[in-house]
């Protein structure tokens, strides 16, 4: 695959302080055509899981070729390793610490690369911000057509994140929330394709439980709920999500990350 | 009018959730020269009158041919029309419930076509995300030179918000706070023009009257006003501003968008 | 020194309001190949020496004819005046209120404009919104290689910010909190370098004060640190940092901007 001049940034470093706009003048020192797209700064601090979920979201919607940069790295300066990961369609550039593991599910063919070459760094290298000294300056190379297997040596052994999987018994579907958004809404793990597995084998009716409440159906879009109580879809990631129609479900049921989800008879 | 590479984006999405990097990948997959530049991500959820005021007071500030790309759509997947609307400078993307209607105002050669091809949308169509699989999509291939026509068929009557304007009596102008800005300013809808239109009228002297305050004159600059008491003057937007020099107005006189503010003897 | 098509922008305009989009319209519509990258729109309104500090640590990772924009502006209407500065490899445009002093430390052959040629401005100029109407329109014309002697008058008296160097006396360095950053780090205005001009002179043992906490040494990376007390570090920008691991030390230890640092015996 050949990379295209699109760099996506995933991180953790809020968009008060300097970090971000220091990472793409070392880019653009490198290659000035180099084009950034903004994924998300606002990660919470350290939380790798937050930008695992963010980056597996949104990835696949940028051309083939893309470099998807993220930088959530509680390890930095550390024995952790740094990365670069060529898969089918993408490149991605970080720390080796199960940020960009969903890329190994259902892909055997990527290719992953520990970043040893210091001639791609930027030195002297710091022991705080290798987002600036290392991922930045390997990014810029990349993008300026350096190739993966020149930055350093294969490995064969990357992090994988083990993250819950909703439980399919009989007769129901455990989940749990992963992501509440900016309108409140409670994106849970459990997805479409599981979903109809499972109530295939049923008669349709549905009963999803999460925490007090009890919704009986499935809306097929915003608009088809009524009031204020809570309703539940598939949404844009194909995962069932569960909403207050023109309202914030996270504030007015009182639900946190982590909370339960069990769609049943 | 001929679209230039230029792509603005208002939302209320946020900037933590990938929703926005996300409809950027979408356009670039369809332009990759497309150049992107955001308004603001941060208005309220759902509130399409803050997206009308933040859109109306900046879009002409762009070159000519800009598509101007808006979703605050709390109507997403119900019957709300998507449209597409060609001013005589700009071209305006988003959901048919009143965001663009300031274009629609001293503009009667407004060209306005519902979204009905499909065959520039990103398939397949969500219910929750049109951002992502109608606008994005359809800005994309406008920037690529498809014509506005192509896209849909010609209606004329898109949604028109009706805005609160200033009631000019005799011996007063009554009016309203419409935004209150990141420095605590508070904007109002009393223009310069209707002020001057006012005062020609009488002998110059004014009396602004807010909350229980009363402001005796209008500065020429923040630097004109003295101590922590609220003063006015005539904004960047051409509209009445209550401030307090170096501080946050809003947050000291405890007020809110749509406080009342009358100009009179 | 040729100036390139990348403007910085530094700004407390926050990301809500259209500010900082308006200005980027400002400056496509005069040069539609500039390419823009906010390094933060987050100062804290009218903070000059926050805006300082942020500009001084990151505007040299940026190549060499970068133009950096910067506009916090408490002065705005009054007589400050407007300044482009040129220095051997970047040029900076925005008001005269000591905001780049920076630049002046060690950096004697400066060039300092006053920015009074009105044809490079936006007419009409608003009172309180010179980002728009003058520095954004200004540097609009430099990336489009307009001179900068041609943009008004040299001034040899550009204003100075003093602000507070570390006081080495026997047996002790005392320095301040000058940042705390969105990890909640505490960033000193103490130097690697003076701080190695003072060991040298000593054992190597060293004690850091900082309120009611004792450190004992500094660390070669975060991960070194244990436990929940507070260690110390040199950071990227070559200054000491004290952090708690994997936390926020900003809210744990309740310090704020202004705590004494003292490293000592």
């Amino acid at each position: 695959m050949k990379q295209n001049n699109i760099i996506t940034l995933t991180t953790d470093f809020g968009l008060s302080d300097p970090f971000v706009g220091i990472m793409k003048g070392v880019m653009l020192g490198i290659n000035p055509s180099v084009k950034f797209i903004d994924i998300s700064h606002l990660i919470e601090p350290q939380n790798i899981i937050e930008a695992y979920y963010t980056l597996k979201f949104s990835y696949k919607y940028f051309p083939s070729g893309t470099i998807h940069m993220a930088v959530v790295d509680p390890g930095v300066g550390s024995e952790r390793r740094p990365i670069l990961i060529e898969s089918k369609d993408y490149f991605f550039i970080g720390p080796d610490n199960g940020i960009f593991s969903f890329i190994f599910e259902n892909n055997p063919s990527v290719n992953v690369i520990e970043l040893t070459e210091k001639k791609f760094f930027l030195p002297p290298i710091s022991q705080t911000f290798h987002g600036r000294d290392i991922f930045a300056s390997v990014a810029g190379w990349l993008s300026s057509d350096v190739k993966p297997y020149e930055f350093g040596i294969p490995i064969n052994n990357p992090v994988i994140l083990k993250l819950p999987e909703p439980a399919i018994e009989k007769g129901k579907i455990s989940g749990e929330v992963i992501h509440i958004d900016r309108f409140g809404n409670l994106i849970t793990n459990i997805s479409e394709t599981q979903f109809h597995s499972f109530i295939s084998e049923r008669d349709g009716k549905v009963r999803i439980k999460i925490k007090n409440f009890i919704i009986p159906s499935i809306c097929k879009s915003y608009s088809d709920a009524v009031g204020p109580k809570p309703s539940s879809i598939f949404n844009s990631w194909g995962l069932l999500e569960i909403f207050v129609r023109n309202g914030d479900a996270g504030k007015k049921l009182k639900i946190k990350k982590g909370n339960k989800v069990v769609i049943g008879l």
